[in-house]
């Protein structure tokens, strides 16, 4: 049986990095969705193999706080394990290390699977005679909060808009996970990153967006430093939410 | 001493992938730069230390021709070589092949060396006693076009506007070389790319772009399926030219 977790080495890539010469939070976030894909993958249950069955992995929520971000050609590993399997979800954790072993952050996702073409969840155990339980790691501790409900208030202000494009687009056509994260994230501007990094950021995936769809931004802000913000599409008379995220910063 | 040249092994991540399950061009084109880094900074002359001399290399022209793209999981190698060095450029080109042998693509570009502080050309020979010379391999060859000139006429159609966002910057706070090639392949439609995949992409950079710039893409068609694009500013009364681009595409 092959080991618990899959641990991946990475060395920071220049061309991954942002202004401030860390590596940008949208590509550490697509760095977490291939290891996990990675990880299920060469244990039974990736999407690959959920394909011919007509299913596959959906995120559903993501957090990841991170203590420091790795910067340019820095090398760093990145760990991913099942901490709990229950019928129509899963919890997938993340650690980041520096070369020398020190934590960088922590990601936290939960997943379920779905058949792909009625869209409807499906028994996680039921495929492959339920391997996925050969793999909880409850003991691996994973030590920041879990991701919470984001609520928005009516005062929330429209921050922005946007239509997707097929850059947007993942395998299977709809928004990809890690481009609500880099569209969120450009709402704030190159003042305040020069002065702020993110502390942690959750998002919180409600429905798929398409292509040619015009999303709109709403942002409130909790605290100093800290936003909810949701993304929504006008369906005529429906307003459909797309995904609610949370962004912590802290000072340089 | 190191070999001329460099070899990565890539596995084609699923969530680099567009929604055709091809890895998407722009992410190649992140590889091939990433490579490319990896490749200089190894042999004495990678931006890190260049920035100890208040130098950096820039991309000036980049062209990818692929037969195939990866798919989703797939292995492939990416190689990278220095054709040619000047003083004032530096070609280097790149193969593309999957996992049994076989040649899936080509690049070629061509870097200058400048000042980071006037932005004027160095000599690339000045770098570490003109070592990058004792890695020139004109012998391997690279059978696609050299990248050309891409001429505009004044009937190319506006095409879009975009606005430089954060997530769109990189290390040196200039437009990402990557973001470039996202927007400008995000000017053709869902539609068309389920009927097309592009045999031939290139680019060259002009001028910078910058935080909070709106952006115009103009383009025009040269032949059936062959597209010349270009980026432009608008600095008042001057129109600033950023990049020229051609992409060519073939039925699938």
């Amino acid at each position: 049986m092959l080991s618990k977790s899959t641990i991946c080495d990475y060395t920071t890539d220049l061309f991954h990095c942002d202004f401030t010469g860390h590596l940008f939070l949208g590509n550490l976030g697509n760095d977490m969705l291939n290891v996990a894909d990675r990880h299920s993958s060469e244990r039974g249950y990736g999407v690959t193999y959920l394909q011919t069955l007509d299913a596959t992995w959906v995120v559903s929520r993501l957090a990841i706080e991170m203590e420091r971000m790795p910067v340019a050609h820095e090398k760093f590993t990145l760990e991913t394990w099942i901490e709990s399997a229950m019928r129509f979800f899963t919890s997938r954790n993340f650690e980041v290390k520096s070369s020398d072993g020190n934590v960088l952050g922590y990601g936290r996702s939960i997943w379920a699977m779905i058949n792909t073409q009625t869209r409807q969840p499906m028994n996680i155990f039921d495929i492959n005679n339920g391997v996925i339980k050969d793999y909880v790691m409850p003991e691996k501790t994973c030590p920041i909060a879990r991701p919470g409900r984001v609520t928005m208030t009516d005062d929330a202000e429209f921050a922005g808009e946007i239509t997707v494009k097929y850059g947007d687009l993942d395998v299977n056509g709809h928004l990809n996970s890690v481009q609500y994260i880099r569209h969120v994230l450009d709402l704030f501007t190159h003042e305040w990153y020069e002065n702020h990094r993110i502390q942690r950021f959750e998002i919180a995936y409600v429905s798929e967006g398409h292509y040619g769809e015009k999303l709109q931004f709403y942002r409130q802000t909790v605290e100093e430093g800290e936003y909810n913000i949701e993304i929504k599409r006008n369906d005529g008379d429906n307003c459909v939410v797309l995904c609610r995220c949370k962004v912590k910063f802290v000072n340089n």
